[in-house]
């Protein structure tokens, strides 16, 4: 059923109308018409199934059949943060991040980043990202648009850590030399609502100065397993665990 | 540091001995003398480093320094069994499962699979898939070289999997219907040696029949999370659960 993420102004307990482009996508390009069906998407994330009652010149006009009450997002707020990697990486990154429930996705500029945007190509590259975000949100059934931020330095992504309850670097020397507890730790303390901001180097990993900044700021270096994980992997590793952690195991 | 997989014959408590193609590997393509270390992994999975100290006409002959101790494997086996999936997923299930831990993949012929294979494009798949999985293993330090089956019918994986401890399926309609304490269940169960199969549907997922005819076998089917997974993405959050929850919680 399709899927339309509103505003809270054109949903209420009853009645839903829409214009601009939805309206336009739901007559021009869905054809859709009175009886039809969809699921609308209001800014609190709440999700309903409405009915479709009339077609105006400007609007769609429906009434709200039923509210859903499953929660389908994290109730963790996870953050991702990866050095700018090669290629197409990025792209892995924010589709798998959010059909795993990735809230925001910052791209930054590591040392060993051997990527580099100038900001007209970030421009374009961030547009592409969250175009590949809002297909996956609406693939996945999410109630939330994953944010893809432009990108920034550490420095800048230190300022920005400040309003994380969380700030976990994955670094594989950690995991080498045998980290388990600390991801753990965190995601038993963790209660709903509160916020995650995760680090994640690229292929050439974060160097020893950019461990000891973060560190120095406040971020706890930990382990996602014995194994070795490929920079676009890891990101979905650190997710799936929250999930596990929070939605399965409670 | 370069890694080879040998046979249990060629490393004994102190000495190592190699010859044939990682013999040619060593003197002609990573053109090592005496002097140089390798990384050695037996058909136990028992890790060592070595030290060449002669290179003869066709044998490497070296002693070895140090055993490593550490468990870079899953203690839990784990089957990731795909209902062949389109294009090249199937290419990014080995390498990121691999990454993750599998075992062992099995390709499947589900009802719902679009791609077929015929007997002659089946083997290169399969050799193509064995290669992605070899590197993996290599890059992500495993002491085990996962494998690749041959496809299997619904019917010939039921068969195989009378030899697991554990039989599940992933399967959405759970996941709507708030299952979520099957996998954690498992987990908390499962003892290290033991196995399990897991069971993903292809891009438009299993049939009724086919969860039928897979529960009446003795399959659980579980939910991986509120959130719709791709039939690429649900082997890695399997993966990284069972991993988080063996490895890291404990």
């Amino acid at each position: 059923m399709q899927r339309y993420f509103l505003e809270n102004k054109q949903v209420n307990e009853q009645n839903i109308i829409i214009t601009g482009d939805d309206y336009h996508h739901i007559t021009r390009v869905m054809r859709m018409e009175p009886g039809a069906e969809i699921i609308v998407v209001n800014n609190d994330g709440q999700t309903a199934i409405a009915k479709i009652s009339e077609i105006t010149n400007d609007a769609v006009v429906g009434a709200v059949i039923e509210w859903k009450d499953e929660e389908k997002e994290l109730p963790i707020h996870v953050t991702i943060a990866s050095g700018l990697p090669k290629g197409d990486k990025l792209d892995y990154i924010v589709q798998k991040g959010t059909e795993l429930g990735a809230l925001e996705f910052i791209p930054f500029i590591a040392a060993r980043s051997v990527v580099k945007w100038d900001s007209k190509k970030a421009s374009k590259k961030i547009e592409r990202l969250q175009k590949i975000a809002k297909e996956a949100a609406e693939q996945s059934h999410r109630s939330v648009l994953p944010a893809v931020k432009e990108q920034m330095t550490v420095s800048q992504l230190i300022q920005y850590a400040t309003s994380f309850d969380y700030k976990l670097i994955a670094f594989e020397e950690e995991a080498k030399r045998g980290e388990t507890a600390r991801l753990a730790k965190v995601l038993t303390e963790a209660k709903p609502g509160q916020s995650i901001l995760f680090v994640f180097g690229p292929e050439g990993g974060l160097t020893t100065e950019e461990v000891d900044k973060l560190s120095a700021a406040g971020f706890t270096a930990c382990g996602l397993g014995p194994r070795i994980l490929r920079t676009e992997t890891a990101p979905l590793y650190a997710l799936a665990a929250v999930s596990y952690h929070v939605e399965l195991l409670r």
